[in-house]
């Protein structure tokens, strides 16, 4: 049975399929200064609540534009921060990271739960082994003060994964590579959970994958942890599966997702060459420690192209610290890198680095239709970190195994 | 006779007095994205240049707002790009740091040299005993253009520093001392140039100094390198001064300059226990070596007070790596403070920290008058970052010396 199902029959203590409307505890639920503001509207003036009557674990997160670029945001911050206190709500305030990332290295999420989050890259989480669902504000307005939830259940598809990446080759390769497929349709409205060579990935490239759910137009992803994974004697493929993929993964190469769209996938090697203002390294997506590992190992000793701005943004406080102990914001901002705090801005063309008209930029985030990190004129290639580093070297989009 | 005076002569081969009308070369001219779109404006729709005439060093620095929180500065970002490498102009990006800064320890200027920048703040580079001057982007864009400016030479005030700086007190406190004076006034519309135990106050807080000239409504301020200066057989008034202030240094307590404005000083001492939502360090006024290392010290093991946001921000890549390597951004970083790129973000309520209405701040900045660094009903305590990191750790206005 998927690992979804075998949850959701765990919680509500009787056995649920596929299409059921359930209605369950939430464990976890959370905003950030970009969805919150809706959030708090909806507790304060149309549920005319004064207290919080759930007793799940609840955090606000001021990720997306912080510090405040500008006065509607110190604002929006200011309402927040007054607004946890009233209510009893954690609060990650300004620079110590993104949403997502600081849910999964805080353990604030773990294998079994079920977390609401007010935005699209809550799957993220799945990575934990939680149910993670990424819902409109006015949905996690009710699951904040009241505890619970409920949906449709889901199909799942099945995702396995097999053998082991190439060198330079990430788990947002295989992101990629998956939003390439020609029947990426299958993932839509459902479930994918990740089984196979988990280890090949590893933690931090798998939630690179979670994180890309909503652009596979999946409801969530999950990576079910081994405790919780149903014995299927030698085969990965279980029953109850609506459909199943697998990747080889010796097969994929670095890939982009051109400019408009996240589907418009091809190998980097396809475009290479094509010149680049900015590249951007962070995000929910590729911010985390490996993605700094692999971005230093290149820029080692090299210089960014004269002309680009290379920004890289850990996504936590964590990751930043951890990066800076190893030596890798050494050898970043000495290539000539600009360290931001760890913020989403950039991403979602909220602060830190805009495209101007025109210009292009490769950048390790998640989605990159016209006007999403800036100009509507301006051409985002969504690729690893490794690419993306690799590119702020030459100032052209660069297959990243030129530098190993 | 003073500095400025014996350098203008030497400039232009005739002794010059306070009065005289003067028509001088440019060595250096710069303009910063918050000023050089009107001097890009003047040049090309008024001048009707296609090529720069003068053949002076003339940079632009991406500063103010870096790396771009809108797609105004975007755009901006991109004219300057453009227009730089049309009129061979030399171009800093987002991320190499604050102009003044990089002007000084890129070595740009130099004793006798006449400097025009499109910046209040430009007198920040007499430290380097040149003659700079802050002009608007009209009269910056003729010197760009053709190599020349011309002003009435003011009269000077010689501000003699005298002893020694007691401990946690830094040139900021000197700078904020005279800010107090009675007779402030007495700077007005003229140059301060600054002799006696330079070496008290160091190259960096005499650079504090030097930035404030405009606070202090003085036309400019220099610091007269050894080489120029007047012999004056063991007296440090020299002739042809207007006025002569002595400073005795180790009098000097830690000041701040309260809301509304930087004339309204006073000791730390008589606004201890002020709550403090954000502290700011940084800027062309406090973001040098020697404001990293004193933040650092004082933050060493230390934890900024939670619901506090402690800024900082180093002038310059230079400041910031050499910031790095002296181990000073690892205790900053662990004391929770939030790293920003090199820029003039918060100073100018641009982004990276606007206040919100209501919210407090202590800056080591050069301006607090209502709305400067965010809401217009937002307060701003200008200090030093000695003052400033002490508050961020106590989360009140506080003594440094309360941590020596």
């Amino acid at each position: 049975m998927p690992f979804i199902e075998r949850l959701l029959s765990k919680r509500l203590g009787k056995e649920v399929s596929p299409g059921d409307m359930v209605f369950v505890p939430v464990d976890l639920v959370y905003a950030h200064d970009g969805t919150a503001p809706l959030v708090i509207e909806v507790v304060v003036n149309e549920l005319k609540l004064e207290k919080r009557l759930a007793r799940n674990k609840a955090f606000f997160f001021i990720d997306h534009a912080s510090p405040a670029p500008t006065l509607a945001a110190a604002s929006v911050h200011k309402k927040m921060r007054e607004f946890a206190s009233r209510f009893g709500i954690g609060l990650f305030d300004a620079g110590e990271g993104i949403s997502h990332q600081l849910v999964i290295e805080s353990g604030l999420a773990g294998p079994g739960e079920i977390v609401v989050g007010a935005d699209s890259h809550t799957p993220t989480v799945g990575v934990t082994g939680a149910l993670a669902l990424g819902l409109g504000s006015t949905d996690v307005a009710v699951a904040l003060s009241y505890g619970y939830t409920w949906f449709t259940v889901p199909e799942t598809v099945e995702v396995v994964l097999m053998g082991t990446l190439k060198h330079m080759v990430m788990g947002k390769d295989v992101a990629l590579w998956l939003l390439g497929l020609k029947d990426v349709e299958k993932f839509h409205g459902r479930v994918i959970e990740y089984a196979g060579d988990l280890q090949a990935i590893g933690l931090d490239g798998l939630a690179t994958l979670t994180n890309m759910s909503t652009e596979m137009m999946a409801v969530t992803s999950v990576v079910p942890p081994e405790g919780l994974r149903e014995q299927t004697n030698g085969s990965w493929m279980g029953s109850d599966y609506v459909d199943e993929i697998s990747v080889q993964l010796d097969e994929v190469e670095p890939m982009v997702a051109r400019p408009p769209d996240v589907f418009n996938v091809a190998p980097v090697s396809s475009v290479e060459g094509v010149e680049v203002d900015q590249v951007f390294i962070g995000s929910c997506t590729n911010g985390r420690l490996e993605d700094m590992e692999v971005a230093a190992k290149i820029a080692r000793g090299r210089r960014v192209k004269s002309g680009v701005r290379c920004i890289v943004a850990p996504a936590s406080r964590k990751v930043l610290l951890e990066s800076l102990d190893r030596g890798y914001i050494d050898i970043l901002l000495k290539a000539g890198c600009i360290l931001s705090p760890p913020t989403c801005g950039p991403c979602v063309g909220a602060h830190m680095g805009l495209l101007a008209e025109g210009e292009v930029a490769v950048s390790t985030t998640n989605r990159n239709f016209p006007g999403r990190m800036g100009h509507r004129k301006s051409e985002v290639y969504l690729a690893s970190p490794a690419t993306a580093m690799a590119s702020a070297l030459t100032g052209r989009i660069t297959d990243p195994r030129v530098f190993a």
